[in-house]
């Protein structure tokens, strides 16, 4: 750290995104990206925008805002765009907390949460989850915080009902909930469809896991009217001009594109049937996933061991230092090739080591 | 503004981007784009990693730093890629401005900047420019603020030698000054050469205009390695993914075609002194510029009747409402077509209104 650098930043301590190893060729299950490419017509129309990509991108987002409304069943107004849903979240972070509203999230967690936090000297409270990894909806009832909940969570995969969220939405009328919806579209519930009837209520979406926008950039926020302006006013504040004309385009597109989208997930909810059975033979133990990942520990080898030797076997997966859950791995679902790959490399680990 | 939103947000004025209008097909000399379609080289990388844009991009953007770094004679550690280069302007505020460190800028400059500083709550020092709108160094030299200059400055379009920006960051030893070079690339001197000598010195710049990609969003910061790496601490605490990878791809392409980079900001120049002269035929005073646009007053017609009377002709051009400039227009550079368009129209519009 320089002495320039402004002492409100002194503890701050950056989030590790998952690794992008360059020195080896992996099969790459640690950062949740789907294994299926963008569908087509993104492709085709992140390939035509970038002809025209001299003239800034519209920062009304107003094509892909219209495309989102119609495909979420609520006004374009009820709709913000974003470079990732972590610009979303920081910007609820930014906008709805500060020293009289302080923020609530749950110890295990998108690990994202206590960096924004940090970052915009936001005072937070960590709620444990139960010794099951569930959430307990009772810890959120009347909280007066700024609560953050990632529906499904991660890295557990556990979902909490719809009614659950209502619940703690309702119970919180002065403060704002955010439902980070990034794992939905694998078998849960949104909660956009109560954004009409809750003034306090952010639901966060992206578009890099479910419809194969990772790299493009792309989450977006649902919420009441007001809620979005006040959001807009953050963002053009920061960054007008946030989305890039070329993921906007493949983002209209693949959001139109609601087939490809369901096919792909339904084969990830089929592959992680299959991946879940398969662990559960090796004598794994693995949380209920709704997302497109699986949690998973092994009671004789520790999560530090499994991470180590998939590694060396070329299989990437995502480990965690925290106490709690140290002795898991988060593990992206793939194709069946590389579940089955997978499989074959902890058999073997598994035999040698326990 | 909600009931939710945060008091320190309570007087913030967002940014206003140059409009961007759909209803009809203007010429578009409002945004100080380039009228010339990005190098050929990026299209096609860009359309490629289309193809995979379901990966997430590289956070460490290591093959574009390498590019940028190979171009500009410094290290890949000397460089930071974000997403625009008002990202980089902002991630300079959050770093090296707060109540100990007041941020000066100038009173005609980049109208970010002041939205900036009360983005992240910094006292900041207004520094008028001189009757000739140029900067007078003077005012700078031992400032002990956090200074920001645009250089060339933007709208004027005036230049500070080099010799002058040296004395200045010289003369701050304990201040960190950025030079922000969105437009150095039209006839001005960099202060990239300094960054070895000045440890306080943050040099900023943007594909968005000599590079043709101001809809890619991609901009970068050159600094010491110890600058770069307290700004990648805001960076991985605020969005470690900031760059998509078709951007990161066309930017690489865009920093190695330096040829057509070259060409096509000849031809800008060639263009700026045509509309020059043509102004100043029709009796505009036209300040010296060394940007891809030119900022005029005409003695007889006010400025915003020459803004909404060439807006009724289909040609769009920039005016701010500012006191001290009211009566200019800022005029993006375009071809040789467009400009001869501009000229014929403002002919006619100083002949009935003069």
């Amino acid at each position: 750290m320089t002495r320039f650098f402004s002492n409100k930043y002194a503890s701050l301590t950056p989030y590790t995104p998952g690794e992008q190893p360059k020195e080896r060729k992996y099969i790459k299950l640690n950062t949740n990206e789907s294994p299926f490419p963008p569908a087509p017509g993104a492709v085709a129309a992140a390939a035509e925008a970038a002809k025209h990509v001299q003239l800034y991108s519209d920062p009304e987002c107003a094509v892909l805002t219209k495309a989102i409304a119609e495909r979420m069943n609520v006004s374009p107004k009820e709709v913000i765009c974003v470079n990732g849903s972590d610009e979303i979240l920081n910007f609820a972070f930014m906008a709805f907390c500060d020293d009289k509203h302080p923020a609530a999230f749950a110890d295990i967690t998108y690990g994202f949460y206590p960096v924004f936090a940090q970052l915009n000297g936001v005072p937070y409270d960590i709620i444990p989850l139960k010794d099951d990894f569930s959430i307990d909806p009772a810890d959120y009832i009347g909280l007066n915080r700024t609560i953050f909940i990632a529906n499904p969570n991660a890295p557990t995969g556990l979902m909490l009902p719809l009614s659950d969220i209502e619940r703690i939405v309702a119970s919180n009328p002065d403060n704002i909930v955010v439902v980070d919806e990034a794992y939905v579209d694998f078998g849960a519930e949104s909660a956009v469809s109560l954004i009409h009837r809750y003034d306090n209520l952010l639901v966060t979406q992206t578009f890099s896991k479910s419809r194969s926008l990772a790299g493009g950039r792309l989450g977006f926020g649902i919420a009441c009217e007001a809620l979005i302006r006040d959001l807009n006013t953050v963002r053009y504040s920061t960054n007008p001009y946030n989305v890039n004309s070329m993921t906007m385009a493949a983002g209209v597109a693949a959001m139109q594109d609601d087939d490809y989208m369901k096919r792909n997930c339904r084969i990830i909810m089929e592959n992680r049937a299959y991946t879940t059975e398969g662990l559960k033979k090796l004598g794994f133990e693995v949380l209920p996933s709704m997302t497109n990942f699986v949690f998973a520990r092994h009671p004789k080898v520790s999560g530090d061991t499994v991470y180590s030797a998939l590694r060396e076997k070329g299989i990437l997966v995502r480990h965690f230092t925290l106490e709690r859950i140290r002795e898991f791995n988060r593990i992206t679902i793939g194709t069946k090739e590389q579940m089955d790959a997978l499989l074959e490399a902890l058999k073997i680990i598994t035999e040698v080591q326990a």
